[in-house]
């Protein structure tokens, strides 16, 4: 950040009276910048037993698969957001479920958020961002191939629970790792 | 939003190139100013039967009574944003349990995640966001001088859930109610 986006003067780096740590204030207009972790919103969309995978049309991690998910928007709610993102990525339509897994991801100052949820119908196909939509049942996944360790755990979790006849929110935080 | 923060030219508000909602694009270097929700994280500090609740030396509510909590920052997770909420707000160290109430807020763009936890000692005192710290018993909590609905309904659930040895994450979420 260089400049402020109210009036558009150059912005220093400091810590404002008051606060703890360093934030972008502007030097005209005294306007603070304050800048927060983002929101992933997604679903597992179930139909059977199987899982609806994307294969992704972009970077980072373009050819592998992912659940559907995206950044959450302004004026939605985190199930709002994870039924948008599969309809964006799969044209999927879905009945929402529990909300399923939520990954605080510091290092990239993300934070994931999962739903479980049935697939509509079987009309879905590839969105803008995605090369293939395609359903696979636990033997099937490409645990190679899939683009990030959010997708991986969140479908780990989701065989054992259901393995066991138990699903149950997961939360993973390096600071419970720590302990 | 009127100017880049970037290259400090003027923005304007249109719909990208295959986006599907408006954003702020510098009519320059065309970087897009995605706008996203933001997280408040806080604690329900527990002691014994009791928890410390703080009241708002800042507006908005002023006065009133409310959880630690505030706007989660870059670079930490949920529950270490938390715990450094309970220390700004109230000087409490806590050790932190399960992640317990979520709420979804799209008329103000915000998710609240609240986590259970367990006061250190009782060397507490108001921080520079608290005129005052205090311990409730179930019976004395302020209900009619509670800053927020979120911090009304963690606390109902909490007594309530206490009240049946049942502690479980409860998700808050418009769509949901709809149904």
């Amino acid at each position: 950040m260089n400049f402020c986006n109210q009036c558009g003067n150059p912005v220093i780096h400091r810590i404002p009276e008051g606060d703890n740590r360093p934030r972008y204030i502007c030097s005209h207009c005294s306007t603070i910048h304050y800048e927060n972790p983002k929101v992933i919103v997604g679903c597992v969309p179930i139909y059977q037993d199987q899982i609806l995978l994307c294969k992704r049309a972009i970077e980072p991690r373009y050819g592998l698969w992912t659940l559907p998910a995206g950044f959450m928007e302004n004026g939605e709610s985190l199930a709002e957001g994870a039924a948008r993102e599969t309809l964006e990525e799969a044209n999927a339509t879905v009945t929402l479920g529990e909300l399923y897994t939520i990954f605080s991801l510091p290092h990239i100052s993300q934070v994931y958020v999962f739903f479980l949820s049935e697939l509509d119908n079987l009309d879905f196909y590839p969105g803008e961002e995605s090369l293939e939509t395609r359903l696979f049942s636990e033997d099937q996944v490409p645990w190679a191939e899939l683009a990030f360790p959010v997708i991986s755990e969140t479908l780990r979790n989701y065989f054992s629970d259901r393995s066991e006849n138990s699903l149950k929110i997961h939360y993973t935080d390096h600071l419970f790792d720590r302990r």
